[in-house]
């Protein structure tokens, strides 16, 4: 690709950053040479991160986040509502509904969304795990999903499944809001998003 | 910022990504949670490239490019013909000039660009450095510099040195041609660059 030797490992770092998503060709040679002509200490210590990165953080056997130490902090933390479950898709949502500051329950990470068109099934979800934590004396189980076809199909899903569930009989299953966002304008809001802050509207 | 551990690191790395030109606090956190869930093995191998990259990438003493070797494969290649010089402004322009492979002459790194309001004068250029290579009989010095302000700056006073160089009578100062770009379109094309294409226009 180039005459000059001092690409080669140019090249393969570019090669490499432009696997990223949403990051090109042209975007990856940009940040070779931002980390090239940047401060060799900063270059280094991302290196390192990025080496431990795998070993440093699993997923927490009890919820499914990532954590840095055996079970996840907000699994071992005594003062958290364990009869509040937020079932969420993917271990990054634990992290967005953390910084909400909002819950104060446990999580529950599925690892994906009912797809059949991507051959991803309820079998592939962790769902029976789900339940098992359920029965363990929760009172309310928050479905968390992105309010998208998949993400509707799974929460219905999980409805039907926790709701013919016996011994839960007790338990409340309910969902995110889904309607205008903060900020948002009527004019710029698709009709599905319109419908549902109607039927989702609620009383002064 | 988190209340779980297991952002540590992530927090740690998404900050870090955080500082590439470009990428915003959340890209940086998708492109971590990115390396998190990828390849371990493509998240070391990358690691490692970064860890090597300024121990293995130095500049060229002639020319000033990057290179893995004492000189550069430009600089010790005798198959490029000696008496062509093209002054770039920053070493990956080389490259970048070397993919069009357009030019077999050698090339010189000025290292940036006259700008008297950022405090860069000609002493802060590699000019004196050009002027001892042009010495070793060259016959035409080609200046690649993008054609913005401070490019036509240094542009416009390299060739006042360079004609004014003793026993450099005989030198040919060129420069890129500018103009509208192939594929362009006369509709969008801004009226200076409009002007310089009619200036520079050439005979069939």
């Amino acid at each position: 690709m180039s005459t000059s030797n001092s690409e080669g490992l140019i090249d393969r770092l570019t090669m490499q950053l432009a696997k990223i998503p949403g990051v090109g060709k042209k975007s990856a040679s940009r940040m070779a040479y931002f980390f090239l002509e940047g401060d060799p200490a900063y270059c280094q210590s991302l290196a390192q991160n990025l080496n431990i990165l795998h070993s440093t953080i699993k997923r927490c056997p009890e919820c499914g986040a990532w954590t840095e130490t055996a079970t996840c902090p907000i699994c071992s933390d005594d003062t958290r509502d364990r009869s509040l479950i937020c079932v969420v898709e993917r271990p990054q949502d634990v992290h967005i509904i953390e910084e909400s500051r909002e819950f104060r329950g446990l999580f529950h990470v599925l690892g994906g969304l009912i797809a059949p068109l991507d051959g991803i099934g309820p079998e592939k979800l962790s769902i029976g795990k789900l339940v098992m934590r359920l029965h363990k004396g929760a009172k309310e189980v928050i479905i968390a999903l992105n309010p998208t076809i998949e993400g509707d199909t799974t929460a219905l899903y999980l409805q039907k499944v926790l709701s013919e569930e016996p011994g839960l009989e007790g338990l409340t299953i309910s969902r995110l809001a889904s309607g205008l966002p903060v900020g948002g304008d009527l004019e710029y809001t698709d009709r599905l998003t319109l419908s549902r802050s109607f039927r989702g509207r609620v009383s002064f």
